[in-house]
């Protein structure tokens, strides 16, 4: 399977022989897909990240002050650039940027990713990549004499430290195992979907419910895995069958595009309709940015985390960073 | 009217009640519109500008190296945005950097300025945004947890810190109060124009000249501004009928399809024709860039400030920003 | 000559009567094309460099924490880019960056770079240009008030950094004097290759052959300044001929359209092929990016030097910055 494969990536002139996944947290080197996080290795990065949160909170920065972080992106995302690189800064480092170098550094057609890179690593001590093909992230770290952070790699790819934040704001809420998850959106082309998944097959009595119009639903990959691991899910047309019985509701995109019918595109939004449905303790979640599925009424609704979400966005990323390069 | 609701916008999670023009600096939350500043606000704002020209002056930085500024630029403007950074680094601060974000940013088509804000919010410390929409500005003030910036928004809207810096620029030449000055251009999409005039009305004994082809003049709303202030001002067609007497000639820019016949274009230049009929005491000034309206011929003459002007924005922006940051 | 010319840009307000290029480095002002140094200059610049490899290497930065370079990249070029601002972040100092700024920063049609160069010179200690039009970096060095470095200036024009790192990673393996090059590509159009040409004119005994189709080989005004710097050149159409006498291989882009035929395309190719025939101990060089002029597989051999030459920029980039600051 592709993530065990990429396990294998090496860093640095040697091979690296370790499966990364399977290890402990010292030997992180890239962080391409979320399988290749073990339990221990994210309760250290959640460990971090709080310790992060009172680092921001008083206004510190730390000791990163030779470090150089460098975005390449393929394609442009405003917010995830900013957080990774607002991360960089509150760390007291520095950062080479790029808004959409897919529209700008391809002087000649054809250039290949693994190059870039190669120079890229003499010039960056880290480097963030989103890339427009699925599996663009893992050629780059292949080569790369730097760590590499997928920040999300084509539709069908991952996007590894989106679900790494997703897990950390429900965690800041109540333990991990024993959670009952409702996955909502086009599920398909779900990249943040895809990647959360992953994670939450690492823990115990996980309950997904994937909620999409059939012909939208998660593709069969995802689901093999939960299979080998064990993982409780059902895939779900209906949201209001599942709605009052889960502690998440992880809402994502629907382009009304891929639905089609109004109709059916309102029956998988969340309103002011949907909240009296859910349980009182329950959480809202949506990696954002949004359009009409989820109500903008929703936002004052204590129930609703995205906007914390984001934020806590900027302290896992504080801490990835730092347990990528403590070990330079 | 807008100028005064804007005031109101709350910074934080607590609304302010005051009126953010009619109190003292301390209070200063965001910088919306030109009219939201007191004539004790301008003051402590160009001595702290005369400081800022010091600390530059010996190649210093000051002490604000955990603070970050984001340029969200929905609308490009390199020298706009590299003032505003540049004024961020002589600070000693960081920055989060978009060089065009409306062609990058919308993964999704209708997202909204407030969803961005509620995030970027997290990871910077003030926020300058130039936005297409007018009003623009303003909407991102009412949600954000941090200072906002208005470095333009759209064709009728304003552009505070333009409006800022000119002043500056004038006060360190004479005292402000009994000026007279010409407002050259097509006035009526003129941001930098409209949001001056908001400032001169502050001062005593100002007469200005709007001088525009009858259908680029300034918009009513100006107008009914300066008159319920008691400001003299005058509609005039002809640049020579004026041009002797005033102590500021105030040119901006004028797109030659918006005038139509080269022979009118050229009544509202300012070259070498019309300098011996100017005072000598008088200032040119030009929010730059410029095309034909303004000669490179004339900035050779001592009365050319224009590319001070610009040197200026750096000061006032320095200045401003600890005026923002210092409540932190 | 335009190169002599060049050398007399005025740097600040008071005219520079003495020719830059014929001074020592003390007078280093601009960098705008290669011939502007002297051999002196050469030295000082490549000691340098190799002190800087030091100070990455130990992972340190140095003291320019107050200064600011901007990079003004009217074409965009995220390698060249990075560089530079790699650089200047490595000697603690601070970036305002431009992706694309020709896409983005004309607000106004027909705007000149002199007045962007005017104003820019206020916020940034130094400026790094790279412009669509040959000459573009000279006007800017002709007005600005801040050292100019010129990243590359039309088709036609030069790319004097990428020139001084190619001298420095061969100058790193052996003298410099007594040297046979081939320099490989569509030279007509080649600036890296033109920059080049200038350079290695400064030294004794070399020899250069110029390996191209006829129809796309280097343009007279090169041939004639090595003509009358008495240096010995061949124009050869047959990279067999010479392949197996050179110490370098400079090998640069051809597009393939502009060969047309693929047969005679792979006759100017470095391949697997080529590698036999050519000396131990040659060195291997190209610029980046690459297409089908240089094989993948030849990155194994260990005459392939274009990934380390590539780093190298970046030593040799912080060498030439304190060249330029350290007088200010």
């Amino acid at each position: 399977m592709r993530h065990e494969a990429l396990a294998a990536v090496r860093r640095g002139p040697e091979p690296a022989t370790e499966l990364n996944r399977q290890t402990d947290s010292a030997r992180l080197q890239h962080v391409i897909e979320s399988p290749q996080f073990t339990v221990p290795m994210l309760m250290e990065l959640f460990d971090r990240s709080r310790g992060m949160e009172r680092v921001v909170a008083r206004g510190g920065t730390l000791d990163y002050q030779n470090k150089i972080l460098a975005t390449l992106f393929y394609e442009p995302s405003t917010r995830t650039r900013f957080s990774f690189e607002a991360a960089m800064h509150r760390l007291g480092g520095r950062v080479l940027s790029t808004e959409h170098a897919s529209a700008f550094s391809s002087e000649i057609e054809g250039e290949q990713v693994e190059d870039s890179i190669r120079i890229i690593g003499n010039y960056a001590d880290v480097i963030v990549i989103r890339h427009h093909q699925e599996g663009g992230a893992a050629r780059a770290a292949e080569v790369s004499p730097v760590p590499v952070i997928n920040a999300g790699d084509g539709d069908g790819g991952q996007h590894p430290t989106q679900a790494l934040l997703d897990l950390y704001t429900i965690y800041r809420e109540r333990p991990l195992d024993g959670l009952s998850v409702a996955i909502i959106g086009e599920l398909d082309k779900g990249r943040t979907a895809r990647s959360l998944a992953y994670l939450l097959a690492k823990f115990e009595r996980i309950k997904i419910f994937f909620v999409s119009p059939p012909e939208l639903q998660m593709k069969p990959d995802i689901l093999e895995y939960l299979d080998e691991h064990d993982v409780n899910y059902e895939l779900e047309p209906d949201l209001m069958r599942v709605i009052g019985e889960v502690d998440v509701v992880y809402q994502t995109r629907i382009r009304p595009e891929r639905v089609g019918d109004a109709e059916l595109l309102r029956r998988y939004a969340i309103n002011s309709a949907v909240l009296p449905h859910m349980k009182l303790s329950a959480m809202i979640l949506h990696p954002l940015p949004r359009t009409v599925e989820l109500d903008k009424l929703v936002d004052g609704d204590p129930r609703a985390l995205y906007f914390r979400q984001a934020a806590n966005g900027l302290y896992v990323r504080m801490a990835l960073l730092t347990m990528l390069l403590d070990k330079d």
